[in-house]
């Protein structure tokens, strides 16, 4: 693994990167390692006042503030929201552009979750997964020469089995950085997520307010839907990695998947550094 | 919840409804409620004789039957049996008729089973759940206002795990309109299914003696078949709700999906009020 | 079931019939039995230096060797190695060729696997299975008499539930057959395999030299990456079915589908005589 | 070609066939050939008030009568009407069925006409017709010995460019046969045609009033709308070909496609003989 | 035919409908009658600097503009630009849409044009026309009691056969509205159509300057690469029509369509009125 | 346009681009130009006795073979033959690929053609056409600069309207290496042609004698069946561009697309220099 590490985020949507691995993001680029983010779908259906025109564009605006907040790449593929397959162009989409970033971690949802654009990411991840090495798949791209770790962020299903960690990251000290991603997000932060929770009247005006609301209630409607912040959940597990974990008041949580690269003794340390 | 519930169930062929959800249907109606019941395709290839052409018209008689039976509405899709799909194209037309029931209850099979059209009707409700109330999702039909709870009805499948009930209800009382519904499919009570339970020549003639042996072999083979009795399998969950458990001789039982709204304890007393 | 028993095992690629059940097949031709091995895809994505049209006809010339070397039937689709869908025409393709087989047995991997082509194989046998013996689905071609038994071979994956054998099999004495099938993969034992592995240099030069190394360490690598031996993981299980269990050296479990024909325990005995 | 001659024709609807080679067919079956019907849609979509499931019901019996009625094959495909698409499924389908029937003649549609399923029959038909002999096509039907000619029927489009006949061929001694034929599509002459024609209060009641009026004005409806009989339209080709052309009242007109076998002066009076 | 007409206008891109027929829509305006645009595709791939995101939003305003200027209404679909095709799904979805408009004028564009979304519009509003009547298609949304007449509007491509108007109007008097109409789709006239036409440098600064160009050298450009006025292509058939045609400068023509219905000499004196 | 000109041929089969191209192909490359050819297929069903696993890698090397002869890169599409679609996908692998090579000149057949892989190759051709200069089209492969001619080869269809050359190349003086080229496809040349002309026992055996046999009756067949020499068909046009035109044995014609760039007389000079 070379010194600068590659960190890959998939999310179904342009806010999902930043909600389940914010956290993680601006570690690695503290680090000075890279982090590209790669939205699916256009976000196109997340509101409910704007149009799937003007919202996909203010989407797209909205994820170029958080590559400039974050320091990282934020790509978006221009698939509607809410009509993603797992069709072999898309994945050979997905395949061709994975090998162009070259990551050594992948990370997304996992098969189970709420929206089907979700569970469709997740199954494009582990159908392009295997394949970023075998040569005559995509010809016209170089296959990777080695194959990444697969992770899945956090979620709350429960069926047929529910998110196992094997690795929560005390993400406390970038706390700050995570939330300016986040309010980047201002369409999904302030409107459609609270409208979503039944919460809209709560948030208040002005870009400061908003922001002050959003590391109180935001940062809590957000947690109890999104599981963007499992410190509570995974607090065994944090103590078993950290020795003051009962200092992490924010901590992001990565299962790996059986279908990339073994998360190695050797892997584990360089991947997940802090 | 308006005082006038509504529910809807989804079967991938025109006489799932009445096997599985049969008495809870006929419940919802006693009580003044509305009932929807809709099938997937249209059961074209539910028999041993008949050609496509004659058996889903006489396949779909047999549903105007049964929604003059039990007093509900019955539609079908022209969707070919055996040849359901999860395309984005079936899930947008069930989106739109969903929301045109606008039901508070939606009930269906889990994706795990042993016909791939069960399969995809779960896939397809699932994929179809929270896009209801998603404005920009099937925009020429407005969305629903609040997202109806979604459950699975009973099946027998282990893996990857077991169907696993939220609430069993005792149906007993009204048996015999869950039998007059079933005796309407008669295409498949009396023909195909005991011909695929190799009980064929079981079957008498004549319209009164099939009613009767319906409600006592007919009943035991379906019975073990598809799970459409459980009150058996799932004794200890009916002692748990009901007084007299013992006496309850017929029960459906139904799973909720993690997918659609959550079964608070309001919900759940208004939706299963017997 | 007749006297002559059938099997068909159905793999992703050219080569997985014969790693994950060359054992069982061997034994079956021993008892005069007729074996079908039908790899869904060419195979011409495995391999690091061959062009896909190249390598698709090495590997078909591959199967045509292990035909005669097992005195079996070896029948290959003409789709893409790494293309493989869920399509209904991909459905029906199957459907058709396992009733013009008309096996007593289907085998082929499960739903959990690290290829997709292993995944969509898995999906397309389950989607088949109970349309065997429907006849309105693919009206031109026959149905079944009798829905075979399908099984599940060998995997080590883990999620949502482990590989669980219902029956693990003795072929400690047709390992050199089965040895020589693989020999007949040469572009997979010698060359693609290995490289994935990174053993590509631990590969000798010379026919000889290569079937030695491949009883040896290469066994050994297919083990611990293919699951191909499954001896010593299910040791217990050996002993409850053989006398002499620990004389065991090759072994090969199935995991019996809820979606085909129940084991019964006469069909145990026919299908298992071993 | 062989001493009894094969005649296939491919409609798009079930009365197709009927309207545009009714003769034709006729004039084949009284020398003694053979003659395949083919509706390539279950026409569920042809009638103003029945649903989808009941009229292909009634449409299939109507080409049981017609087979009865001329002494020919007939088969419908169970594609929706209204949903024929060029698909590689489709084609496969096509070419596997005309294998099977092995015809020297293949008649359908023209590629400009006012019904999709009507263009997308004939680009089938044009698709499948060189696949016809190629082996590795739908490998599992063995190709046909001979490419047979491929005509279209009759069409009053003019763009691109108009239909233009390379035999016009006298049906009148057999319009008895052709009329009893059309007779059986009830749905269509009665019901839907007259409907879209505007014409539904001019059908009488009762079999041989109706059966009266076909071959009166039904005839002539059909004829303005459809080109079912071309006489008037070709008296100027039935001049070249028969003697007493001015006696023709019935005539069905064919133009050879450039995609099946070349028509030549020997084919040319062993297919078109009458 | 209602004494309010409703003309609906079909085109590829948000720009295509005001090009082509900008005037006969102001026309019809100012008639008292009804006019709809509806663009098949968001035109999200019409610029040489403007992301798909950005460019479909602001397209979408452009609509939302010209619907103002003319007085009409205008739908997007949400289709990507360069990405349409003719699939059943979208066939389905634009006969849902004339259903709801119920028109007795549809116009768009020929089969032959130079960009595949042209084509496949074509294609769709073809395959679309007849089924507007047919109630068992789509029967979600009732048939339309007339089937609208179908025009073409007009182009310069000449294989295989050259546009070949029936109607070629005088819209003179309407050109500021036109000119008007098309000053709303800024990012087409003044930033894309003239950069592929090598004249970006021509274009002024300033909206007064602008408009003031596009009357002028603009026009010029845009008749001669996409026949937006014909009046000195088609002067004699202007000549046929009106009397002073040598005033006519700018003009409209259409080509009545084959598969929509006839145009009486009622239906051209009702639908061409000026 | 650059100094060195690019020419690329598309053929739906590895033999078409040097059937109809190959003397252009050698004047170009004679010239020092750039010649790429590309198959959109892998010719997998062209031939009665090989599968489609060695007949693939069989016409690959016979491509190779091609390369060498002629001096040009010779790339083949593994899509199967018999199998080419119209779709997106295909279309947009297309798009990348002639960007890559960013050619001056695109030839290919039209869309009227015997064989479905013909048309639909033409119709991928013309819908990849205009999208070649859109960035927003693919836009991980940067558009072309500037449009290419886009010309179509010839063939003897005549619906709806018959080839219609704009340039009638004398390739005369390059017939040997044409011949050489031809050679190279052993498959075709000397199998699989012959056997669908009904002439494989005119057919030589070894290299010379089939060498000699292709420049003399094998050329005339091909000549027959693909337009592949049309000096006497077009010794018309071949007057009117050659002084000594009687001199010109071997022809090989271009009819220019309306969908590509126009052939300006600058562009006449640049492209067809010989």
């Amino acid at each position: 693994m070379a010194e600068t590490r590659s960190l890959l985020v998939v999310g179904p949507h342009p806010d999902d990167c930043s909600i389940k691995t914010g956290g993680t993001a601006a570690k690695y680029v503290e680090a000075g390692h890279e982090v590209t983010f790669l939205s699916m779908t256009d976000g196109s259906a997340g509101h409910h006042k704007m149009d799937r025109f003007a919202l996909a564009a203010r989407r797209k605006r909205e994820t170029e503030a958080v590559a400039e907040t974050l320091g990282i790449d934020y790509e978006v593929f221009d698939i509607p929201d809410g009509g993603l397959t797992p069709s072999l162009e898309n994945r050979r989409r997905l395949i061709r552009f994975i090998r162009g970033v070259d990551p050594d971690l992948v990370l997304g949802p996992r098969m189970n979750d709420y929206h089907p654009d979700h569970r469709y990411c997740a199954q494009l991840l582990q159908d392009a997964a295997y394949m970023l090495i075998v040569p005559n798949v995509c010809p016209e791209t170089p296959p990777v020469e080695t194959l990444p770790v697969f992770g899945y962020v956090a979620d709350h299903f429960q069926k047929p089995i529910p998110f196992d960690p094997d690795v929560v990251l005390d993400v406390t000290d970038v706390e700050e950085q995570k939330l300016d991603a986040l309010h980047c997000h201002e369409s999904q932060m302030y409107e459609w997520l609270p409208y979503t929770f039944d919460e809209l009247d709560a948030v208040p005006e002005g870009d400061d307010a908003r922001r002050a609301w959003l590391a109180g209630d935001g940062l809590s409607h957000l947690t109890e839907h999104t599981e963007m912040n499992v410190a509570d959940r995974f607090r065994g597990e944090l103590r078993a990695r950290y020795d003051d974990a009962s200092a992490v008041t924010h901590a992001e949580a990565i299962e790996i998947s059986e279908y990339g690269a073994p998360l190695t003794d050797e892997r584990r340390e360089e991947l997940f550094f802090f």
